[in-house]
């Protein structure tokens, strides 16, 4: 992930231009048209087909607006699902502060085990989410987990699912000692349940991409746009039209690559969302919340070393 | 359903042109205008009828980009719906998870014969209202029904809308008996609450299409500028009249049929939603959270052969 | 209604051009055009009126790209209330069949009456909806009621306002009396209130049609331009203005009269949403969970024969 | 307000033209474009500038495309907050009504002081609203109030906030002292809860203007553009400039116009809500509801008449 | 900020161009690339580059066309965070009043130690969070703090986290001593929740800005189109070129410079959110609602006079 300011200098901007993958791409693509639109100049030139060409601009005028209609329906999906993601994970910060928050007050100030269980899960919840959307939730990335956890998580394939699990198993089972009253454990569900509706959105913007006929339709579209355009433009602008194709290549061609890109926000991609550092923040928060003012402060800094 | 990559490579996906029926309708289509557009060419020359053919591609021009405007509309209303429909399936997704979690934690740990009845009655629901929305449930495709459960519900017309039911007359009776307490009470009814609201949004989705007039009105409008485009095209481009029709086809009525295609998204076509496959997995995830860890594991392995 | 299918075949859409009431509209206001035109061409000619006219195409298809942009402003405010018009709809039947599947399992058994009583109340309130959106309920349409109810409703200006009270009355005092629990209270209470928020929108999409200054905007400039628009063409494309006026005008007076239509979607034509099937579907949904299997079944059959 | 029908006759509408605020704004802008497009066509022809002039209507057309596109944002932003106020207030609608059912299926029904109060509060606050969001409460239009109150609220700013804090004081002291049970002081809450969310959305539209920039940046835009057309347009169409001028002002300026007019509906122009009516339906319905069957019926009668 | 009437005078606004930030941004740009296509224009006519130049202003139309459609998604997207960022601080406004509201009517009146610490960590809250999002809290903007609080949040680097917490831990404390019962409990935690919600919805705008290869692509694909324009526009309009210029790049810089302005709301612009003065407001309300009729009353008087 790049970091940069939205508010910066406009040429730093210009400048970044192949430091993002999916803009190296668009170059690479925008360059090889240059040197096939040059081809077709060259040939219609020497092999004399001029009169044999009666295409003319007016009608790829048409056509590009029509294209640029639908490539702003694909930049406007894309960008709703990658703003969607960011929108759970904002979603699931407030809900894991809401979460320490509460355990904070429900539980008796004593209870320093229930303090260290929570913290640790809720932050394994999220950082296991990131990597679930990824290749796969890695144990040793979790922290402070048990022998007995380990060995209870390496047997599931779904990892934040049963963290998830046990985190509800000891809400109710506070709830049926008597620790936490009726009303705690009503206010607490809420929170809890939000936890998997989170996850179950990141998986389905992962697991969905726009339809199959819109992805191949967009693409030979594209395809018979750019391989004509050429022959086109070349009556009118001469070698100019070199320049031109690959100008109005780098238009639609972007566009549909930038939304390829942008549409699975979970990746490592300079435009992906940080979540590995949201998961970070959110364990930093949680710890700060339910260990700060504890007899375990003392414990805690060593331990921690390890770990953030 | 063909499993599809959307960040695959470019030309994988233009070569992947035939095997979606929607693109195999368009290029019919397509090809059929070709042919006719090739006729009337023919028939202008050798009639001579030019002088009498005033009308020239400006025209033409303007009438495409409000066709594409509404074109534009018919495509995001298409997708609205089915991305609706995605999102309600992922909602089933998290809210069979948490009923599980739920149920795990809510029941005590020795009752195996609620935890089974859960397990299966959830799954059931999934699987039934997938081939709900296809062609009516099958009662043969739900798993583990007992001689009384097939009995029931081959009387029912919805059968969903009574799994539904008995669903929650097991959790109300667990609450008049005490087994549950009041708070899990509460808890547990939104998750059941929210099976019939997916199911009613389903439907929803599949029993409305867009409102008669917008369906006519664009096939009128496609249908009369197909059939005039050649004759305004010909003064200006000759035979390349031919492929500039084809490609302007391709445009717009690629969209009008996959935007009908799209529309009603839980069939088996190639753009529909994997809902069996969804439902599967609900179902796998839902036995790994209630049966896992439960005396049941031994025998649930030979059970288990011929459900999954 | 007509009844049609999304998927059927392209010309079977075309050919239903004229089944649709929007669209004879349409088509009666395209041949009153053609007919202008033809008129104003004739004059032109006649009057050898060439030499003042100046005004050429490309004027006009800037203000139809124009046009069409606001005109797609329009497709799309009333389409968005059209569907949510049929949202609420759908929501009004998952919160009846959920209501009847909590009254069914919170009240004993053997309580037959609360269960007659809340499945004509719910199929009440959804038949006296669908009526109270057209021209007002009328009380002989409703099921069940007894002699009482009849003279309480007929003192009552909104209905299912009242159906509502009454509903929620016999909640409220089963309440008191303890027949349903504190739980059983909360949980149907959201059901309950769904009830009358549905009806709310229902209301306000009936009353609330687009602002005024936007029906006057573009009507008047709908107007104006195909007042102006065949003296634009008349130069360039002699005779052939006819055709293509009318072809103009179809793009454009068609979207403003389907959003004329589209914006009130509870009456009863083609376009509009079938109110009172789902109302009765819910009617019989209702007595399906509440009397399937009570002693009442017998008697029933012969009731219902008048009803549905 | 004008009342008006949205299904009414084409023409009934174009006549209408000058009953709008808005339109009259719109037609007078466009006049005044009329004469100075007159005048610079004038200025032109007389001191002979034709051959300084080389700006064509290509560029005029690609302005008008962009600055509609940027039109149409204004006028969906603006529109989007129209109707989400008219949803706020239909909500509004709502929640009294289904306030005013729990207020008397909750407290007994001897007790008519509380139907009366709760009447008379929710009514007044409605009518309070209306006010609060014009140029603010004015106490002689709520209904009922006693000498108390009546000094109370006038040492108050925010007149619907103090009225909202007396329902809910209210609601508090009978759950204090037993008259409504926890599951009643559960269900009203959502209820009260959302007057001062509403009360909060309308103030956040009403306060809420477009952003500064773009403000300005379209009406500097629009003016530039008007000033330059006639010099554009006047080689190409002579005198035919002054229409078209007058036209495509008609398309531009009128967007704008409606758009500013409309972002503020709480007004009395004839585009605004109307929000005073909508309060007097309330109180109409909710004193229907908590009075109709009490013995204040009798007194009622006389009271009412000089309030409604 | 600037205060200023939406509803103003058209020519106010026009001439209030330079006193906003973004548009003397603007405009400074505008100028720069007049100069730049002057000299292009006198470089071309020094040179007798004429012949060379066949790029005419067709394809600069359909490029701006291009460009307006995804300004166009810049514009929408940049004002949907905008307004998203008004309603979270507009629900702040009436989540405070609530919490407000019910403080008062839960607690006995005679406990005005929770009433003047509630007033004043709401106040906090929101004062905290304005600040939060701009450069940071500052504990001296914040009124009422103990030496023990200035101690407390002076350790911490996220405050209004650890104000929701402390607000939180009183409520806990107040339920688990008996002062408020059960139903108070669960009715309060909905406000409380809300605000670590704003908060966290707040957080996510400021940090996220639109995805970095749209950054990147915009902004080449403008750099790029302006320095080609005058170029493109030479051959046709001579020294016209100039002003056409520098209206386009008005056009299309204004929108891009506008978006990256708007997108993060919550600064000190012109066009930013008048956060700290909603946080004032709220301050004044919740004082009024909390403290105006307690004996603390007399004291008030004198300690605001710092505050206010």
């Amino acid at each position: 992930m790049i970091i940069y300011k939205s508010n910066g200098s406009w040429f730093g901007h210009v400048f970044h231009l192949t430091s993002s993958y999916t803009m190296r791409r668009v170059v690479r693509a925008v360059l090889l048209l240059g040197v096939y639109s040059a081809l077709v100049i060259g040939g219609i030139r020497i092999l004399n087909l001029h009169r044999y060409l009666q295409v003319d601009s007016t009608v790829f005028s048409l056509l590009a607006v029509i294209l640029s209609i639908f490539l702003g329906f694909r930049t406007t999906t894309a960008y709703d699902r990658w703003w969607e993601a960011r929108k759970q994970w904002g979603a699931l910060v407030n809900n894991c502060r809401n979460l320490a928050i509460y355990v904070d007050s429900m539980w008796p100030p004593a209870d320093l085990a229930i303090r260290r269980f929570m913290a640790k899960s809720i932050a394994n919840f999220c950082l296991a989410l990131a990597e679930h959307l990824r290749q796969g939730t890695r144990l040793e990335q979790l922290v402070d987990l048990s022998e007995e956890e380990v060995g209870y998580y390496t047997t599931k394939d779904h990892v934040p699912n049963f963290i998830a699990l046990r985190i509800y198993q000891r809400i109710a089972a506070a709830h049926r000692e008597g620790t936490i009253s009726e009303g705690d454990y009503l206010n607490i569900k809420a929170q809890h349940q939000s936890l998997l509706d989170i996850l179950g959105a990141c998986e389905r913007i992962k697991k969905t991409p726009i339809p199959f006929s819109y992805a191949v339709y967009l693409k030979v579209f594209v395809t018979a746009y750019a391989v004509l355009l050429p022959f086109g433009l070349s009556e009118q602008f001469g070698w100019g039209t070199v320049p031109l194709t690959m100008l109005i290549a780098f238009a639609l061609l972007g566009v549909e690559l930038m939304g390829e890109e942008i549409e699975d926000p979970f990746g490592r991609d300079c435009n992906d969302l940080p979540t590995g550092d949201i998961a970070h923040t959110i364990k930093r928060n949680v710890f700060e919340i339910l260990e700060d003012r504890t007899p375990a402060a003392e414990q805690r800094q060593e331990e921690y070393d390890k770990v953030f």
